[in-house]
């Protein structure tokens, strides 16, 4: 079945791709409008450098110093004798973390495994350039090859949301990806302290066009080589995005002291009621669907005990049917559990979408058991 | 030799990079200070996508049209029944590009090549991950591998400005990037119409920081996987960048309408009088140092004849000495002809730099013949 947008009665609702744009209210808001507005004018920010005496020379100054102060704040992770690098997004951090870990290694091609269900784009990550250097191998669970490995892991976990540690641990190498790892998503319980931790500025405030990322690194000739991959692969990072980045991080930084304007308070409260509407629907189509259930922990940030509110929804259809078909007959886009390494009758639910288009996905999931019913 | 930059006497001078940042005293000048100011709220750009309904799905439409704009008004290159496809500048394009045309390739590895001296990035990028997809093969005067193949061809050339053609001429794939294919380098003598043609945001109006590049591109095919290269590698690229590179782009389409504001005429005024400050120099360096010679040609878009003048100055040294070594000896730092597939007596040097750092790179040279001289 093909599927159109140019049907009028029936518009496609798109939640396969995460786009976090139900966090621009936010920055909507009467108060914020006025804020974090960043003026450049044309003679500014022409040099490919940044700053030549840092390993990673096309990092500003102010984004870096941005980046510690919003991880200070939070206590998610230490960033203490470490090296920032940052990148087009934390996809491409991810690829030059895959090219700096295998170039050190003796053995290559380096396995690169995810425990599933993973985040689809690792495979792809991992594959589409076919190098030599490593090798896409999967399920971290059955991984069984003998020699070093690189295992990601992800933690809240993309597409799932569960809090994850390695599986492997037969001494390889660990790239942990806290894309999710913020107080609005989950419980901040304890400082992450490993060698390689990614961060990206799309899934904080929202600002995903802007395509910045950060890594977090703690060995030299590990920022080294991903500085290399990043020279040669796009000459550094756009001096644009990063003193936006810079302005608005600072800004969530300050808004962290005033409950009323906290940034990661209404992120909270946004991402909870979702998830509230959405179990209530799941639960009025009777035991046809099932969502992941998370435990409650103490949150250092809030100060008091929280769940997990992932970006996305990883829904089971507990009949036996291929959910993404099912759902495809209603209009609904989304990413099959297939592509997560995982069985089709799991499919991921972008939770960050438009206000309308995520009203319109839970009318639509009410209708398979209630076919004349509308929220 | 190591030489440091803390030597107070003779601080070094890199002329390695070719950071444009001789052409910013143009966007600093009093008529120019208060235009190109680019004002982003913090609400703004958000998302991932610029229109979902384009193959290039990142790029911003208003950038598309600033593109066609100046290519229409400078004359060099066509733009018609073409997919734009931007990127985190033009090597990032140029590695989408290889990959597009091998993974549509029945032939794997599929060779690259270039001409000798050519710019030393390609081996790079053809490189790093050691991808089966392709195969660096170097010279493309000497290749004479059997099956399909792509030839890199840069016109002027980086690093020695010559007009080129392909070289290979049995019906490869040709990829061409014309990053200084604009009136302040070298005279339009015709509108450029290949299948894939390159440029770069960086050499134009020196915006080097801003990392955007774009590609022309006739085969619709070709363009959907240069898209699939950058939506894996970047997830597109900063919406940031692409509204600054609109507004500057805009400008300078406008500012050719009037001559004394023309930044085509500034530009090519002030790499033009580098250069006679360079032959002049090497002039009285006696026959140490040999320059290319460019031919006249008439310039569509000046309406006269006039002559090349590259970004880089391809400097070869006539005696039996490794040039590079030599320069070094005078804290002079810049990229020798190896890396370019050449030999030791030449070196490619950045005619772009600094004001400062240009002047006192001419003095140096000049203490080669005479050892108490300075200009």
């Amino acid at each position: 079945m093909k599927i159109s947008s140019s049907d009028a009665t029936k518009p496609v609702i798109n939640l396969d791709q995460g786009d976090p744009t139900a966090l621009q209210e936010y920055w909507m808001s009467t108060k914020m409008k006025e804020r974090c507005v960043v003026v450049i004018p044309g003679w500014e920010l022409m040099s490919y450098f940044s700053d030549k005496t840092n390993v990673c020379w096309f990092l500003q100054q102010d984004l870096a110093e941005a980046i510690k102060a919003l991880h200070c704040e939070i206590g998610n992770a230490a960033t203490e004798e470490r090296y920032i690098v940052v990148g087009n997004g934390s996809s491409q951090l991810c690829q030059a973390a895959l090219f700096a870990l295998s170039s050190l290694s003796e053995d290559k091609p380096l396995s690169i495994v995810a425990a599933v269900p993973y985040y689809s784009t690792y495979e792809e990550e991992a594959s589409y350039v076919q190098s030599q250097l490593y090798k896409w191998e999967g399920d971290a669970r059955t991984f069984n090859k003998p020699g070093p490995y690189i295992e990601m892991v992800t933690s809240p976990n993309n597409p799932d949301g569960t809090i994850r540690e390695p599986v492997v641990n037969r001494g390889g190498k660990v790239i942990y990806d806290f894309a999710y790892y913020w107080p609005h998503y989950t419980p901040i319980t304890h400082r992450q302290d490993h060698d390689i931790m990614l961060f990206t500025f799309s899934k904080i405030a929202g600002h995903a066009g802007s395509r910045i990322g950060w890594a977090l690194v703690k060995d030299i000739e590990v920022a080294k080589k991903m500085v290399q991959y990043l020279t040669i692969n796009s000459i550094g990072v756009s001096k644009e995005s990063q003193i936006r980045a810079t302005a608005i991080l600072n800004e969530l930084t300050k808004s962290c002291r005033i409950k009323s304007e906290s940034f990661f308070e209404y992120g909270n409260e946004k991402v909870k009621s979702r998830w509230e509407s959405l179990r209530w629907v799941v639960d009025k189509t009777g035991d046809k669907f099932t969502l992941p259930e998370y435990a409650q922990a103490v949150c250092n940030f809030f100060g008091k005990s929280s769940s997990t509110y992932p970006a996305f929804a990883w829904l089971r259809c507990n009949e036996d049917k291929d959910l993404e078909i099912l759902l495809k007959e209603k209009y609904v886009l989304k990413r099959g559990g297939e592509r997560c390494g995982c069985d089709k009758k799991y499919i991921r639910v972008d939770m960050l979408g438009p206000n309308k288009d995520f009203q319109n996905f839970l009318n639509r999931l009410l209708t398979i058991k209630y076919p004349n019913c509308f929220l």
